[in-house]
């Protein structure tokens, strides 16, 4: 049997996402993201698409590197103004039956028993069908917006979540016995106390004594889901996630740092496939070149510049906003800048990119690859990518919402289908048994099933 | 005109909350909780019955006072297992137009910046119908779940919460001019950032720096909800809230406790009407007062007299596992206990009630009292509570979940209309201007509108 492709939507709860400046394209409706109706529309779209799931990205920061201030930000509406992606969730589900939903939490600003009972209410209404984007932070602004001076150091970050992860496995899977809740009428008893265990923990980070406040949902521990690309970053992921998000510019790159994740999970004594590879993809189809060519360029009379560097200076920690775009990247790089350039590689190495060209690539697109073509050319493309890097599937990004979406779900799910390549009906079950086939819950030698009683 | 009777339903994310062990009965749908339908058909019965809201209720720890030990709170399933409550308002959004929804926030254990993106979040995606119940903890339970070794002192609570409201009041009111979000797809400007004010805050408890995330929703602050019942209590209700929750076995009791909150509430320079009072209620209700009797009687087969005395000792910190029945409460009355009857004034002064009798009054409906009855004695008795306390409704609590609420819908809400005493459509707007009919935002001098740009 052919391995099937995987397909998020990749999208936020703000009006510009990865793409800059779209929101002023007539077509477009993500400044309606305020209300229920737009996001229960494009979770059907996606639900008549098979899409696996919806991935929400979320920052609870603003970028301000750009001019050294939130302006250019709000400006363009660069990630900002925000809402919290949680609350998207239920009302996405009420109206879907297979659908997953991948939302992105830091661990950094919440305490893990409230945040181990939101994830578990969520997994209990969505029926099984929620997973976690594990993240530390990464935005200083995001830091001092909760009252910490500064950002947390990298390698620090990682050690608290470590920490973080054991007692969410301790909530989840250790707290609640299989059969603790009984319901049973004629004793009167709702739960057996002597299946529900009280959690203790006494960490270096933290401290806490007490059960789990929800009742064991299908899943338990939500899927997990991890994008870290520093080597801290993917040896957690290594351990920890079932999915990973990555973003590369070529095949190439892409391939390597496959390669690299793939590893780090069997050094955690799992098998390479454990974690299913979603990399971030544009795509812009139509029935014809010409007629996609044609999109492309439309579309790009709407694209903001500005845009494109604010999220740049933001992911770099470099000020973009007193060069001028012909001004080669190389020349203006440094040690974060090298850091920046190996962390989105926006650019290949055997090529001066000018920093107008990276915010080209940029506008559109964000950090991740863009397929323009019919869609015979967006399907074998498509392919290829899969074949060439080892990837399970995208993480779809979109240029105008929900047509990009739209789009993709008419014209190219079907081409995939006819060539056996895309599922052709959602499988039955949890988002985890959608995904990976087995179980509801994580298995051995997963570390969460260490902490299962 | 006469001043209508304002009506809440009072419930929480949890298959017990007030009533206890009337989940065994057999036409009790409360174990269904942990599904979007339940709610979903429970939020349509409250709109087809015109109700101001609905009020969900929140513990983050568990009555684990009886018995020293969480067993006979998980036994009868006494406030858990619990869900998150936010989570809910969104899909009971969803097939509403007019339905309010009251939250219970501790603002001891989340981080200022992305509670108040979340409370903007759910008034955007309710079109302005949101309230927040205030709330300083109060379970030691919860502290430690936490991470907190126990439980701030409650003035101190009191203090850090005073400064809590100042940065929500600068991020709900302060960060975002009305017309910051411009949209102009001429210009390109979604956002003007000159009408985004960074706010800054630092203070004894908190400390933080940035834009609020969320642009502005319909109410700006959510309507604001207290219970408080100490001095310090009434005294921050009486400067912040606008509805407030109360509970009181007798008339006489609660005219007291209307009057002092009315005084604490003008003593801030408010109006007395300021403060809607919404006093805890339980209605069982037939077609004759026989009816209700016999529903009374078959609903007491199913209570469970260890869930009352488990929320007795979570509430008075005194452990009645160890009492006879039979023992009276003056009898084992101490400093605390007196406390607790204070607050909860479960016992009225003139007579000496039994660890037994008190356990029967708090099975069905919990601390407030329940009118049981005809159709015509409960809209009187209904009437009478309003008139003789000055309250301006009820918080209505239910015994077997939805049946009581139909009831009352089906009932109770023609003939209370009948007589004049209850709206017969809901008025338009947001929830603030459905309850007190003047704007969708706080006004003078409510101290919100001091942060106000």
């Amino acid at each position: 049997m052919t391995r099937k492709i995987l397909i998020n939507a990749f999208n936020m709860n703000t009006p510009v996402h990865q793409t800059q400046g779209l929101w002023k394209h007539p077509r477009d409706r993500s400044s309606e993201y305020t209300t229920i109706k737009y996001w229960q529309d494009l979770a059907r779209t996606l639900e008549r698409g098979l899409f696996d799931g919806i991935f929400l990205a979320d920052i609870t920061g603003v970028y301000d590197v750009y001019g050294a201030s939130p302006d250019a930000a709000l400006r363009n509406a660069v990630q900002v103004p925000n809402n919290d992606p949680y609350l998207l969730i239920p009302v996405m589900a009420a109206v879907t039956e297979h659908l997953g939903f991948g939302v992105t939490g830091s661990l950094t600003y919440e305490p893990p028993n409230t945040f181990a009972r939101k994830m578990s209410t969520l997994d209990h209404l969505t029926n099984g069908r929620v997973g976690w984007n594990i993240v530390t932070g990464y935005l200083n602004s995001a830091a001092k917006a909760a009252g910490q001076v500064k950002q947390t150091d990298h390698d620090t970050r990682y050690d608290i979540a470590e920490e973080y992860m054991e007692i969410m496995y301790k909530l989840w899977e250790g707290s609640w016995e299989e059969d603790a809740v009984c319901r049973n009428v004629e004793t009167g008893v709702y739960v057996d106390p002597a299946k529900v265990h009280r959690i203790k923990h006494d960490g270096e980070y933290f401290k806490l004594e007490g059960i789990h406040l929800s009742e064991p949902s299908l899943q338990r521990t939500p899927v997990l889901y991890q994008a870290g690309s520093s080597s801290k970053g993917q040896a957690f992921a290594g351990k920890h996630a079932e999915c990973a998000f990555i973003s590369s510019p070529t095949k190439n790159v892409m391939a390597g740092t496959v390669r690299k994740m793939r590893a780090a999970t069997e050094q955690q004594g799992r098998k390479a496939r454990d974690v299913a590879i979603f990399a971030m993809m544009n795509v812009i189809v139509g029935r014809t070149n010409e007629e996609a060519q044609e999109k492309l360029r439309e579309y790009r009379q709407y694209a903001s510049y500005e845009g494109a560097l604010t999220l740049m200076s933001g992911w770099t920690g470099i000020d973009f906003s007193s060069c001028d775009p012909s001004d080669p990247v190389k020349h203006i790089r440094n040690d974060s800048m090298q850091t920046a350039i190996d962390r989105f590689t926006i650019a290949d190495p055997n090529r001066v990119w000018t920093v107008g060209e990276v915010a080209e690539y940029l506008a559109i697109g964000g950090s991740g690859p863009v397929i323009v073509g019919s869609v015979q050319e967006v399907s074998d493309e498509m392919q290829r990518w899969v074949e060439e890097t080892g990837i399970d599937g995208f993480n779809l990004a979109y240029t105008v919402n929900p047509e990009s979406i739209a789009d993709f779900v008419d014209m190219v799910v079907p081409e995939l289908q006819r060539r056996g390549v895309y599922k052709t009906e959602y499988r039955s079950g949890t988002l985890r048994e959608k995904l990976f086939g087995e179980s509801p819950r994580l298995q051995a030698p997963h570390p969460a099933t260490k902490f299962r009683i």
